[in-house]
């Protein structure tokens, strides 16, 4: 992600996944209200953590959101003298802009703010210590490129293109494997750090089951950048090469496979699982640049390594204009819904 | 403190603070082995916490000491089975570089680590949730700066000075209140957040028991600054207004007045409260260059806020060479020693 708050920043270009904090809100509330039984947690306080929390404001949000819906909880259950204090745990990579983050994080919060740095394909808590945890828009991203992927002899070669989208099932394959092993990880450390009874609320970016990604509208943005940077290659701004040898560590689950994994996971039972659209509360037609500036916000940061940051302006400049070509492709993509809402409870 | 890894950062100018780290190892592992009852922790993990950690790398040696105490303590207990996971919590201000510290966490550390912004003059943590706090080279720093410092028209006027060494008593007595103050509120919300049986260690810049600020190193060296500021204002570089409205917000308290605050509260007893001499691991004489670039990764902050960044480099070349002119002073001054070394434990 983009640290800091400069006209490419995550902190300014982050309204779609704001979109998501909206539509999925009174998902959670639900959730809490229906489904958390706050009278087994014995302990003072109630420890919630953001995993992958980027730099703010949606994190903000939503942790304020799910602390004013557990408080209600607590209410609801006559608990009134035993009201929690609140303590959330921000975690992102280590290169995540923490700075930021502490610095824009609200004044009047009724919570204590700590900031985890580490990776979420590992242990980041004590057991049994957090009592709701939440990620949106983060699980989509693998822990690696699958090696085969730049493995010239392999089948699975992504020559030409920077996604599985498009690409021969092979490549589909690797990257399905590698999303399969971090969820493993992923769900296994967090059913170590949970409280029995506590709750997991997961957005991620996902495709409806049977459902190609070329037909979703991220597989057409990645599409879309992978010909920009084909174009830009053909051109000798970059080689072919360099290309070849990139690939974006982004998977887009269905609920089939999420569902599969989570039940492979014998801590862990799933509450709610559906598909939902952030896209429906966007009125108005699908805005070239706004679609290449939440983009960049998100992805510079891997292009820019790999390209080096020479190429980031035209590339962008390249997708904004190569979107609004492929508008028609966007908007007529599948309606089923883009974001994969899950609600998973210790057992 | 100076962010970043570059030749005037904190993290590349801690010496003198990680020889009071190497000092008062010894002090704080016999405390843990003599005072500390982990048997009557009930819960899993412990939980550590450093008070104004800066970016490291004192805070992770530190750390790594107490952790390995700790689990020494356990083995002696007999609690080989009862061996928590140990939790970190490195705090400091909001604009303290957590990138940094966040970047340089040792890769091999046996704890979860998490960054806690916000000043320790208020709350931190949720309640009885902390099981050994740790401050070094923090508590010294006030929350502010006593208004009437500034009030032309107070008999605590600080003209010309930057610091209470050398000024009139009212000056003194302005610093000190603001002190009280300050460690009120601090030891009032460590009580609340410490578990029943939890320890705190505070290393202190600090005088002994009657002897005036004139006569400790750190005495000389604010006054050696003040005089550097005030050459600066004769040349015309700055102007005295700037200086007189300028005042380090710096106390260095006596074991007497230390003692006298934390029996105030009522949940803190002192285990161990004494004077050490960091200085004395320190061979050859004094070196101006050195404790100028210690002095600048502390206070270069402070000075360029109030001055502007554009005469630190000539402040602190002064400052090397003055030092020299006062070495005398500050090799004879008291041996008796310049930091406290305090334990404390919450009833």
């Amino acid at each position: 992600m983009n640290g800091g708050d400069g006209p490419h920043s995550y902190l300014k270009n982050s309204h779609f996944q704001r979109q998501a904090t909206i539509v999925s809100r009174t998902m959670i509330e639900e959730a809490i209200a229906k489904k958390l039984d706050v009278k087994c947690f014995s302990s003072n306080p109630f420890r919630l953590a953001d995993l992958g929390c980027s730099v703010g404001p949606n994190t903000f949000i939503a942790m304020q959101h799910i602390v004013e819906a557990v408080e209600r909880k607590y209410l609801a259950q006559g608990l009134n003298s035993e009201m929690p204090e609140f303590q959330v745990f921000f975690n992102d990579h280590v290169a995540n802009d923490f700075n930021t983050l502490f610095a824009s994080l609200p004044t009047e919060r009724r919570y204590f703010a700590c900031g985890v740095p580490g990776s979420f394909h590992g242990r980041l808590f004590p057991e049994s210590s957090i009592h709701f945890m939440f990620s949106s828009h983060a699980l989509h991203w693998l822990s690696k490129v699958p090696e085969e992927l730049l493995d010239k002899n392999s089948p699975a070669w992504n020559r030409g293109r920077i996604h599985y989208t498009s690409g021969p099932e092979e490549v589909s394959h690797a990257y399905a494997a590698q999303f399969e092993h971090d969820m493993e990880i992923f769900l296994s450390a967090r059913a170590k750090e949970l409280v029995v009874g506590a709750m997991i609320v997961l957005l991620i970016p996902a495709l409806p089951n049977g459902i190609p990604a070329s037909q979703s509208p991220f597989g057409v943005m990645f599409d879309v950048l992978g010909a920009s940077l084909m174009d830009m290659a053909k051109e000798g701004l970059i080689s072919e090469a360099e290309v070849d040898s990139f690939n974006l560590p982004i998977h887009l689950a269905s609920p089939e496979q999420m569902t599969e994994l989570v039940e492979r996971n014998e801590c862990l039972i799933i509450e709610r699982m559906e598909l939902v659209d952030p896209r429906s509360n966007l009125v108005g037609p699908i805005n070239g640049k706004e679609c290449a500036m939440f983009l960049r916000a998100v992805l510079e940061g891997v292009f820019a390594q790999h390209f080096g940051s020479g190429i980031i302006d035209q590339l962008f400049d390249r997708l904004s204009k190569k979107i609004m070509e492929s508008s028609h492709q966007l908007e007529s993509g599948n309606k089923e819904g883009t974001l994969l809402f899950v609600v998973l409870r210790r057992k």
